[in-house]
């Protein structure tokens, strides 16, 4: 690879659902600049000037900076088309050739969990661990795999989608159109659907849910439970209780496939709650298939929190331009 | 590599529960000449000198052979050392290291399901599909990884351990200590239990299957199922199609998590049952988590029976000595 091209800053941008973050990264993964905007709406014209503003605000700062996308999608890495994307009103679009031709030099674009993921690896909770699983708890689970060192994708590209492993026949139906994925048992939008149907069940345990929520069942959340738990209420910790030790569960089924050193767990839920982590570790050491005849993989919380994506975004760039240009 | 190394043929041996299969295999993975040996007991020394006695034979055709030995259990590949094996009293056996002093040369130790699936991506049904997942539907399900094509065990040598992905919470006890893993519902042992619970309730559905068992309940295998059901006994029929549903469950949650572009389907049951294959792909496509919006892997039967381990494990063996004096 050139050295200075190893070197050089590079741009990151993690294009969510109602915000697009933005920063200029060094190769040390520190972000030396930022930008933010919120996401036009889902139409890709706009979405796209709206990365153009961005990219152009902090290219100030590093005229030429390879660029790195990172949207929650499923992205075809070979040839930078965006299959489909939840948010956005995406349809097999040509991103990285469109953003290219509006941009110019080096564009990478990669699903927003991969770029986190790569982002752990590489300078966060799994740096120095070739093996790694990562897994982004929020409304669902995102996924990633690290393996000998290498980001992997499969063979369209659309490996990770960890989320969606069946561990319940016939359970709750899933946003995939499958019943019984992992993610309706260990998102934090599990938390909160537990929750809430408790509170509509006016249970007494629930009390001080329904307080803490005004009285409405409906707006409990599972940001809220979270924070209840971390305070002791006992029918929180029990639901968050719950969804770690299907996260556990979860976990056992990838070691079991992976045999990964390490899991690093972040998002939303995975960040606010040590209750779940713990809970979810120890479940993974009663399932690992073979536990007392196998060491036991880690599991870390992440370390960038929700910079993670555009990070990760960003040294996937700078590492497409070093290659080219080395 | 050495062009000499490269092409010259090398021994594989499938080391089973009952029996010891060998071969030498040249590059192409013909087998040239073929040894075998009852598996003596279970204890180290024996194996060893059981292996060492059919290298011997077959170091007549080809002096120096590299050697390759595929064992069910979980080896490091790192080390060679058997942490633990089912069939053999092998608790953290170097096995690699005792068999290198005892036969001199390349030595390669790999598990069998990993051997198998070599085999497949090299020379068999996968071949030309570097992402891949193999599967070996016996008394359980074996499981390889092919991915960007090569093997990966992921940390410690255990991946594709696919079979005790757990499915069904609270299900089936596995030998594994856990309850509800995949291969207590999709392997040759389901459909046998499955059958056996069926004749043993003197279900009148089960007649067929009884007096192909000559009346014993207990007698009832895997195997007569699927020789019924190819029959067309409807109630074998039935278990067999059922054991294709779980096993195409499980193909999706793999396809989920590492997006193969093929699965070889191979082991007793998957070579002897269309109707499961068939049951299987179907359910495989009603469960992928983003169908219709990206392609479907390929589902295909394994193309070298049961001499794709000895067939691997020679191939591994024979890239490790060409790497070693390339």
């Amino acid at each position: 690879m050139g050295q200075q091209a190893h070197g050089q800053p590079a741009i990151g941008l993690d294009i969510g659902g109602t915000k697009i973050a933005a920063g200029l990264v060094d190769a040390h993964g520190t972000i030396l600049q930022r930008a933010h905007a919120r996401t036009p709406g889902t139409s890709p014209a706009l979405v796209e000037q709206a990365v153009l503003d961005l990219v152009e605000r902090l290219r100030h700062h590093a005229p030429g900076a390879p660029v790195g996308v990172g949207a929650a999608g499923w992205m075809n890495p070979e040839t930078g088309t965006v299959l489909f994307s939840p948010h956005l009103a995406w349809r097999n679009e040509p991103l990285r050739d469109r953003l290219s031709a509006l941009l110019g030099g080096t564009v990478r674009v990669a699903n927003d969990a991969d770029a986190a993921g790569w982002a752990e690896y590489r300078f966060g909770a799994g740096q120095g661990e070739p093996n790694l699983v990562c897994l982004t708890l929020g409304t669902g689970i995102g996924g990633s795999l690290v393996s000998e060192g290498r980001l992997r994708r499969g063979r369209y590209g659309l490996a990770g989608e960890f989320g969606h492993q069946i561990i319940v026949p016939d359970g709750h139906l899933c946003a995939c159109g499958n019943r019984g994925c992992w993610e309706q048992y260990a998102s934090g939008n599990a938390v909160g659907r537990d929750a809430r149907e408790l509170a509509r069940a006016n249970s007494p345990t629930a009390q001080t849910l329904l307080d803490a929520a005004g009285g409405d069942a409906g707006a409990v959340t599972g940001a809220l439970v979270t924070e209840l738990a971390a305070a002791g209420d006992p029918a929180s910790r029990e639901i968050v209780g719950t969804a770690g030790r299907w996260l556990g569960i979860g976990l056992a089924n990838l070691a079991a496939a992976l045999d990964p050193g390490t899991f690093v767990i972040g998002g939303g839920l995975g960040a606010a709650s040590a209750l779940l982590l713990d809970e979810a570790e120890a479940a993974y050491r009663r399932h690992l298939p073979g536990r007392g005849y196998r060491p036991f993989a880690r599991v870390r919380r992440a370390g960038l929190g929700a910079d993670a994506g555009l990070i990760g975004a960003a040294d996937l760039a700078r590492l497409d331009a070093a290659h080219r240009t080395g």
